[in-house]
């Protein structure tokens, strides 16, 4: 690992936005040569698989603008900063679905964009529990939906489910049952 | 859909980088409001799958800056302005492993990042083609090794690997397998 470890040799906040910053830095490479090195930093987040009693699995539907379209995802939402992942997790459930999580188990994580973003997304699994009420934030609209495992793996293979955590954490559901984990 | 569409209203590039550029829009919510959206805008890219006689895939080995870590991933690159996704996945199969892909299959497409980033990554599948020798870019890496679908998956369910596209790559490969599309 040693010889293919990157060290930075400077660091520059080139942006510093609501969600995101950006930095562009210089690092040095194996060979002792230099290479810019650009970076979005970003707090982290949670997606969570909420089950109903009937092996239905909750959804949003969302416009992504930077998509530019509806996307039909598991729940999630970002880290508030320090904020332990399973804390986040038991708050974005309620929030997006108004569902409190019961016995919620970790699938892993997952990185989304190596290349150039620090961003990690741990994902968890939970059984529904007590309704307690949405609690959305005032610029999003959101759509709730309920889907089985089977339904939601079709859209994945026609295409029409494309975001990385949603098809990473169904085939992880599917492993964790099978494994008899969940 | 229209009933969530978000439209732009104002554009403002407030990066404009090596690789990514980030702009602070302000969007119109379909309530009428107006909100700020902050999007990384990236070429996309693509994820290859290239498997051998034997059952067994390519996969690289690099430092990823942003991650501050060593992460195994399946060959992947992103797109030259205007390139068409299966001429890219070509022109990298070659450069990272240095053998050319044949039959090429597409597996669908992902978004790792859609909260804030336009990223689309395309997926395929190949066959182990001619050699015909690596050709890295100046500032790549890359350690090549071969597992088989078994093997990634074990290290995909321990946390070894949480590379999102490997991830959902993996169980997309399985599933085509299964129905007989691969």
């Amino acid at each position: 690992m040693d010889q293919i470890k990157e060290i930075t040799r400077k660091q520059t906040t080139v942006y510093d936005g609501h969600i995101i910053k950006v930095r562009l830095d210089e690092a040095e490479l194996p060979d002792g040569t230099t290479a810019p090195r650009e970076v979005v930093v970003h707090p982290g987040g949670v997606g969570i698989a909420l089950e109903d009693d009937e092996g239905k699995f909750f959804f949003v539907t969302q416009w992504r603008y930077g998509q530019e379209k509806v996307m039909l995802e598991y729940p999630a939402g970002k880290k508030e900063p320090g904020e332990d992942p399973l804390t986040t997790a038991k708050r974005e459930i309620i929030e997006e679905t108004g569902y409190e999580g019961e016995g919620f188990v970790r699938l892993g994580s997952l990185v989304p964009t190596p290349a150039y973003d620090t961003e990690v997304i741990e994902l968890y699994y939970a059984r529904q529990g007590k309704f307690v009420g949405q609690h959305l934030d005032e610029d999003e609209n959101i759509n709730l939906s309920k889907l089985t495992l089977d339904e939601i793996t079709q859209k994945i293979l026609s295409g029409e489910v494309d975001d990385a955590k949603t098809v990473a954490m169904t085939f992880l559901i599917k492993e964790f049952k099978a494994g008899g984990r969940l």
